[in-house]
């Protein structure tokens, strides 16, 4: 497969890096050259720092990590970097990379308010990519995906939120151990508990659903103004983000027009991307679902898995819109939203010609 | 202690009987004279089937538990019973001891919306115990707690409601297993998951709410009439109900005031009650804080641990306030939550004279 | 696949006949016709009373459990039961079953320590199918599987039993919920907890152990003599018993031998059974595998997942040889199990032509 | 209470530390004057890094955590030290503080296997205490706990021991998670799992149980010498180590001996010591006992909680007895053991007059 392009892993030793490993492990645009890790790892298999619950895959588990720099993987041929960096050591590296002309997918937090970066979640706001056009010449694309617990909840939101016309957001979060990475939250600290707070969880879920939910225009990104409520908790869990939503509405569609709503979204219906599930949204008509441990993995192909977001136990007592809605949080939310961010970039043509 | 009331604890076998056995076992008001149970666990001693991880008290747990009748145990003198039945078999066998004398303390939804029954946390709203003066002639008062989550969100919002003018409640719950209580919840079912529904909760915790913060006036109660938008979850925790809240308000005290208004409430601080704990609201000042771990045996003595309601995290971006409350659902929810009633209503001279 | 045997499914509605459901949608030598169940199952699709983590197989999800009959499976041509009775009704269905002309695979202990029917683990003791010979004509043949905690003492023990000579077996076993089935084991018994009792389950992994590693001669099988000391404990893991095993040898093959024993040990490899592993037993080097989590699901084909025992850890100080050792107790030691019983049956010659 | 000796805890921000600091919080012969701790926690109150359940004791909570040197500590006139550092440390501070005057009482496992150091469970092997005679001049005692889960298996033995005659000790545990401290086990690496390694854990076992449970004649301590074949794992579990112990013997008492041995077994009956429970050790009936969650906090009083070791589960096929055991890792096993240490050396007249 001679026309993938060379593709590089930052943070290759960690939940999401390893992630990403999965699945670009054998994927038909990217090809990866370059498993990037810090001191503590480099120089060890993939396999041998290997956390994840599958085993690692075949054709990367035995490849060895390296430390690296932006020049280095320029010279080397790298095209594109997944980013799965630490925030505050991400910003500067991911710029560099674009500045040499190295495409960025980036999980990080660090670019994803800067106007000029796409905060993108390909189903919700694909016109977003068009800040890419103003772009300083030679330099190649950075986007990034939005936090895992804002991903869910912009894919949640936005079949319906047309019909429903928001007023306000109040959510609150059942978050997964995963979302803290490895080695992350102490066992004796979450066994037989639930602790109410998440590091600058809820100012994020804040202002960048607005910001995803935004309209493109002229150049720029007018976020939504709408004000988004959360309360964000970690329970003992290990994959898998519940919120419990509740949106107050300006109108008052019928039930069945929101679950319709819900089940015919499919945007990306006829973009053919790899990673893309459709429909990109679930509806369950069980009282009890959706639960972590039965659909985190929910998706429409086998590289899909993960990527679908399960919407359950609708209720509608206008003008308030309730409902469950779980989307796993180091895929959909993680390295799988920013894979399906490059499928869609290159798609569109932000990669260039091979 | 031969002034104490002669009481009986009915559906001892349950995880909520048990509460009350290690409640009453030293009781200064109310000595314990019989354990009723159901078909199975009748005849057996109640150490033997006792399930709270802590021992049985060494008062009862030899007592022999038995099948009974409300005739029975008003011919054996019983003057007081605290109820544990499950909800449809409670309601009949309450009735029937009220009218024949015997005061009921229960713990069942029964008869929680019946007019003439005050719904009661003692600290909320005391003066519904009026409810009872109208009640028929030689009729002893039956009384009811609330629901496990609701009785900590009314205390969470009783000290600032004066202060908010709640114009909305929206409520999301991590509900401990022990709600369900025993057997209860399957492992398989809620280890790495949450169950984002429990039946009728969410229905309670509106219709209950808007009670028990409501006014009593010319013989009746008259419900507040705010919407109580909940959303309840099972969560992998033994015992702790967690509750993210928010209130839409209308009026905009000073964060200051609120906290001065949830640390300064104390209604029942003159009254002796042995089991109310002083102040009823705790508020903590961690970012991590409340947590079904570390505070949900929260007292401010022995006999009232379990009894405080903890509030934390506050937030108050006006219109909204924001904050997490956690209450021991089967202690302050529970078993501890009837025996102050009990308590109050002694006070009060509803159990007459000794 | 007009080939197929026309199958059926006792005991659909349970945990291991969900286990049988999952590995025979597919299968190509037996398909599945009936989906038999219990009055409180029966008259339901079986994706509406499905427990596992993994969603229904799509083939089957929609059929409806059904109760049945021997004499009814008889008449409607079913040639071949998995029968994931209970214990204890299992017995009399099942030789009802053999009586009439359908053979059985069974998971029940009922019939596992007749003298004429094969206690069988294929890897271990395929000549133990020779009982088989000797049934009443006309009878089909009824085979079981073992206990779950024996099916991995047994191939761990095999590859190398011959080097070692065993004079004792010592084993303690870290047992998963699934073992206990749905419902099973209440959370509020097991979280943050360990039993140290599970009902018959030493006993069983005593005398299943050297019956299934004794000698078929002359027509029936002679036991093994050596002592197994078991420790049987739950612990809060969904799937995957754990064993910690210490053998006392007469022999001192040196620790190189032990280990190309077991890495080598593949008595089906030529057999072409669609569910085995091969090798079925894996040996892991890391100091701290096999682990329930990461090891379950070893297998060394789609088909053979959960099916491979893990062996790690090995210690060997003569004369005691120790080693931890891992296996899917609801696949390999359960459903699994049974499925290979059958192929190798059917391999053997024990189903008839078609 | 100017009696006190003056008292410092090494490692204070420790699991085990606050285990010190919760059980000396308010002890009748040590008075609690510093809480020492590294660079990380030096200068924060102890409330501020608490990490157990249960909240910190009300006169050290507030107390600041402090940096210090054996040196500083003789000027300050410390007269005693527990120590929770943590191996390696522990050896060298330990060793100063004893040169300088300083009595030290030790968690750590580096002074354990010294010729001159007690490996001291004082209800076992008391008379080990008398190497202290032969210390240097000038030297203050220096005495060392075992291994939390060598100090279970030894009292779980030592009764019974004489009456078997052991030949060999097979033993597995299912270790608690606060044995690996805080943070320790990462809670994605332990949930839904089992890991069976911890780190020279075994051989702990072995060595530490041969020097307690052997002989103290002229001088020195000769060991036992029968094998201690030990299996360790990690379970999910908060608190309490859970063991399954088959002892081979060379005699055959009763079972009624044995249990009568173990019941009847208090060596320090008469001594006065606060923390010891009286009976050590606790025979449970039950089918299903010991358990960490419902048997961890056994004791005889309220400062004696979680120093009883709980038997259960005896089976005695001779020449094998099998049972399981349970203690409190950090307790027993831990901080409790070396408090109950002091009092024992302080009653036997080794920390010299007040």
């Amino acid at each position: 497969m001679s026309e993938r392009r060379s593709t590089a892993i930052l943070g290759a030793s960690g939940y999401i890096g390893q992630h990403f490993a999965r699945l670009l492990a054998d994927h038909p645009s990217f090809e990866v050259d370059v498993l990037a890790a810090g001191d503590r790892s480099a120089g060890q298999p993939l396999g041998d720092v290997w956390h994840l619950t599958e085993p690692p895959p075949a054709t990367l588990g035995g490849r060895t990590l390296e430390r690296t720099t932006p020049a280095r993987l320029a010279r080397q041929g790298v095209r594109v970097v997944f980013s799965a960096l630490p925030s505050g050591t991400a910003g500067a590296f991911e710029s560099e990379c674009a500045r040499r002309g190295i495409a960025v997918f980036s999980n990080a937090a660090d670019h994803r308010m800067d106007p000029g970066v796409p905060l993108l979640v390909p189903e919700v706001n694909p016109t977003h990519l068009m800040l890419l056009d103003r772009r300083p010449r030679g330099r190649a694309p950075l986007v990034t995906n939005a936090n895992c617990s804002t991903t869910g909840l912009v894919l949640g939101l936005a079949p319906v939120a047309p019909l429903l016309g928001i007023r306000t957001v109040h959510v609150a979060t059942y978050q997964a151990l995963s979302g803290a990475g490895h080695p992350g939250v102490p066992s004796l600290g979450i066994m037989d508990n639930v602790v109410p707070f998440i590091s600058h969880e809820e100012e994020k879920m804040a202002e960048e659903t607005d910001r995803i939910l935004g309209r493109f225009a002229r150049g720029r990104v007018a976020p939504a103004s709408f004000p988004v409520l959360a309360h964000c908790a970690r329970v003992a869990v290990r994959d898998g983000h519940l919120e419990a939503v509740t949106v107050e509405a300006r109108r008052r569609p019928s039930l069945e027009e929101l679950v319709a709503a819900w089940s015919s979204f499919d945007p990306l219906a006829d973009d053919g991307l790899p990673t893309a599930p459709h429909p990109p949204v679930e509806v369950r008509p069980e009282r009890d679902r959706p639960q972590p441990l039965k659909d985190r993995w929910a998706g429409s192909s086998p590289r899909s898995r993960g990527m679908t977001v399960v919407v359950g136990r609708i209720r509608w007592t206008p003008p308030y819109l309730r409902f469950f809605l779980l989307s796993h949080n180091a895929v959909r939310g993680g390295a799988g939203g920013s894979v399906l961010n490059a499928e869609i970039a290159l798609d569109r043509g932000y990669l260039g010609a091979e």
